[in-house]
């Protein structure tokens, strides 16, 4: 066997005398550090409603509400456990609310979303107002605005939390604080948020309540399926992703967050879709019917998702996403687009 | 030694059985989730330059520009040792270019920025146009932009590379290319784009060349330095930050890259200033004079700092800092408060 | 008698010499120029319903709409007769169609709002995509966009038509073309348009469609209703104009056209309110309810008119507006305030 | 002669009687209201310096700056005598100062723009900083400021006054205010917002000291035509307008005004250009060599102008311009285009 090459001696001499003062060698990382294409270390994955029911049933029994705070399933990338994450940078979870019970008012950095999953008659309450949930509604609670949630429903009542954690605690930005009361006292009527701005109108009075999170706060499902209904009858079939619509903040035009993209689409029956992909990774929450997801990443592995409603599915970035659906599907998804925009970082690919 | 409550033992077969499912209970991790305000993993650190020259050199010897592609010393935040970034969300590199050496044409979706630090006569080359090195310029390198390095100097050329490589992998979006040739054509007059944007005017014709970044590849000291010394001389000091100027996309007004902003600020001999923090982290280069730095975690440990010319440090986030400088200091920095801003996400304190 | 001061005789024979080089001395007519507050040629005006009716019944009778083009009585400012002008900047007329009428296709560079007054069952089509009119109903033709009006009603509908005419007359760049055919072809399902972006949602794909103007054509008055009544119920009455809201382009937030403003309001039962005054002047038209209003002029001389159902009342710059109502009214108005705002030249004032 | 046909006495009658109450018929005006393309009243038209001047300096004897408060030839469109204006929507006047004189403080809604013709040592005082005035700097006085002018130099300065008085006028929304002391306190040295705003970088602190107008008072002939200079060596020539640059604003890389476009461009020795009309019309100042400008009507009336240093000619809306120089030319213009843009009505078109 050899002695090494001189210059390479030099060379980890080098390295073991910089070492020391918190330098590295960047030609020796720089091909890792400057891709020619996006490896998101994150992995596609399913959670099958079926499956993740009973749990929260049971986690219902294991602790209260107002003990958890927050009684959460989060749904973790399986290559990213312990890092309560599905995306590197979005957060996702199933959130379970038994009837009469309250989770208590606090408020953070991070923006929510809450998508509704299953049951009616719980509230969270924004700002000194309650908003009823009903399934396949899009509810938003804005950065550090005080919430709490609470139900008046016979039943549970369950909703896919997507919050910004991981960008917060990314770039290090994060702040937190507990309401005095257990539940913020009520000082507005229900759906007065949503006559203010709701209608293509808005007080003349007045700024944006919450900066550049949109003062709507919750985007009924009824509202949302029209329009896709109406537009799958008369606008042409995207053949990527059938009819699909964006939800706004209707004071700026854009997203409803500045972090998270939320979007609403319906695969019509007997859709076979093309394959796209895009930087920004998504989690998918199946609404109404069934779909076949083929998710294909860089490297070429694909995976296979047979849908119906109430599963979670996890799309990572630059992982190519192809629809098919015999009796028609509507998804719910939101991703971390905003943030991709606003860095200048966004791609978009369609396939054929 | 008690058996376990059987609540705590039906929770912990709860865990386990969610655990295959890819859930995990969001109470038992809330608080790590959600700070009461910001626990940066990373901490303050020093780059002396008298000391970190002589490793450069010996790079210098070790391997060419040719070889390393970028001859870069990566200064790394001594908690994130391994992951070639100075704070979460920033990389900061020292990087050395020798007589006749040549760093080859490549592109990439990470944007860069060069300060210069020693020498004078080296150039950077971005989308056909040369720009000439000297110490104390601020140069940019757009997203995507073809760009090589190279030096007709007598010496060694050193400059900090800043970018934004961590964000870019945080998000999955980055992407890279080589150039055909090993050096792009110089298809435009040194100075065309500066003629072009930097006199507070702008061609009547044709949009912004690199979309939100600045079209102006170089910012020269000569004239920054000019403008600090004026303010110190007319304008009153701020008894945080001296005299404190960013740089700006003069088709915006707002930051010259999406993701970096920029900073040059004197302190004015005998400044003694007062502490302040913010969400967003900063690296800092010492562009002439001499301060004293101190640095404050949030949970109270100090660090201090003496200073001097070429000497780099950083500051994570929501680390008060406070100057004082008895000859005093002229400071360039930059930082990912671009970011902080779109998400919505900055908060600032001026302590007293 | 004595003869003219001599400096006075040298003026007279200076403007003498420059007026044939179209030279004029500012120092004559700067205070003209530059007052020290608006003094609009303006005068309040109302017309009443029932005086305006049966002469655009006359109207029907006299000529057809195909001959007319556009069969409009113009709202003439007294003092502005001749100009087709209700102020400086703003054109206001009604405008009728009879049963199985036609307003033949035709296009230009001026925006117009159609604000439904009498009847329905009219449509006006834009860009291929018809809209019936209803009572209430706020319907705008984005600038240069073809479109044609026409009805299937039983009786005769009237509109009041709302265009920047003056000022695309003032800043000289009107263009105009008549369409190929009598009326376009129908190409889009009505509503369609809602559909694509009423609900607070976008099409993901796809930009603005007519640019800064918003790509609803239609505001239905059933909505405007609903929202106006329910913030009566929950929401504070402001003392100057009750509940009053703005229409938005839900794809920017700001005003449904460059060049128009459009609000809705409604005065409370008992409602006695207090004057304010505002640059951008108004027209105003009653919907429902009746309500006395006062107008002070900036010398203090005062109008005051009832005003009921269908009546419509102009309200010069810089005249203080005052409403009472015994009985409620809802009112709906225009203005040129967005490009007030555009010239940076807005100025309200709250009277006490 | 035949009776009139009783369709037209009715239609007669009609009028009659809609005449008193303020209405009047569109069909008989519609196609004046909307043209097929822009019929501006004011015509082409040329003011020679050294036909202008003699009158300047006449003014000067006549009447001292104190008593005319600003001591101006107003250059008034032929087409236009008696309103103060050179286009429909712009002012433009020749002030002139003398040694030692005083142009009283005072403030007002219209926004002014100086270009200094001929002299160097005058001043403007804005916001309590002065500014020294060199033949072909571009200052700003932004709305409602406070401005005086005086001058320390050894003979006349004149300079081009570019105002939106007509707008403002045309908006009914101006307001003005004298000082209270003749000329205001200079609290800032003479440079300051320069450096704070001048060098492509901007204050850490503090917006936008103006609001929408730009916070440098100067932009100084020296780097103006540095710009041009370098452009015409280095960059392709424009076959319509030569070499042209716009003034920005550093802030927003808009207009330096919210009202008034302004221009620099060089033809350069040798150019023969091609023709190219658009809807703003433009007020020129030659500032160095001469060319011959060709301007034709939109009904094809061709005005031809040989000018030269310090002459001013105007381009009404719709106008071709095309320009032609021996010696090469440089020349300042300023437009209403930002309003154009504003009100989605700028529409450009260029001949060959």
């Amino acid at each position: 066997m050899n002695a090494p090459h001189p210059a390479a001696r030099e060379r980890e001499q080098l390295y073991r005398d910089m070492d020391p003062l918190n330098l590295t060698p960047l030609w020796e990382v720089l091909h890792a550090l400057v891709p020619v294409h996006p490896q998101s270390p994150c992995v596609p994955a399913l959670w099958r409603y079926e499956e993740v029911r009973p749990l929260l049933m049971r986690a219902g029994q294991a602790i209260t509400a107002e003990e958890a705070v927050r009684r959460v399933l989060i749904l973790e990338n399986p290559a990213l456990r312990g890092q309560s994450a599905i995306t590197q940078s979005l957060y996702a979870g199933l959130q379970l609310i038994m009837p009469g019970e309250v989770a208590p008012a606090h408020r953070h950095t991070q923006s929510a979303l809450r998508f509704i999953v299953e049951g009616s008659g719980a509230y969270t309450a924004v700002d000194g107002e309650r908003t009823t949930m009903r399934p396949g509604d899009f509810i938003i609670t804005p950065s550090w605005t005080f919430h709490d949630h609470g139900s008046e429903a016979e039943g549970p009542v369950v909703w896919l939390d997507g919050l910004d954690i991981p960008m917060v605690r990314f770039f290090d930005a994060g702040f937190a604080e507990n309401g005095s009361a257990r539940s913020q006292q009520v000082t507005r009527v229900e759906g007065s948020s949503f006559a203010r701005y709701g209608h293509n109108m808005a007080p003349v009075r007045g700024d944006a309540p919450f900066g550049a999170t949109s003062p709507i706060f919750s985007y009924p499902y009824e509202r949302s399926r029209e329009a896709l209904e109406r537009l799958e009858r008369d606008a042409p079939i995207d053949e990527w992703e059938g009819v699909k619509l964006r939800y706004l903040n209707p004071l700026t035009g854009g997203w409803p967050m500045p972090t998270l993209a939320t979007f609403m689409q319906k695969l019509p029956a007997g859709f076979s879709g093309r394959a796209a992909r895009q930087t920004d990774g998504a989690v998918y929450s199946v609404v109404e019917g069934r779909a076949v997801v083929h998710v294909e990443s860089p490297q070429g592995a694909i995976v296979r998702h047979e849908v119906g409603p109430r599963d979670h599915f996890v799309v990572p970035s630059w992982h190519a996403l192809r629809f098919e659906s015999e009796a028609g599907c509507v998804l719910f998804s939101f991703s971390d687009r905003p943030v991709h925009q606003a860095l200048g970082i966004l791609k978009e690919e369609r396939l054929s």
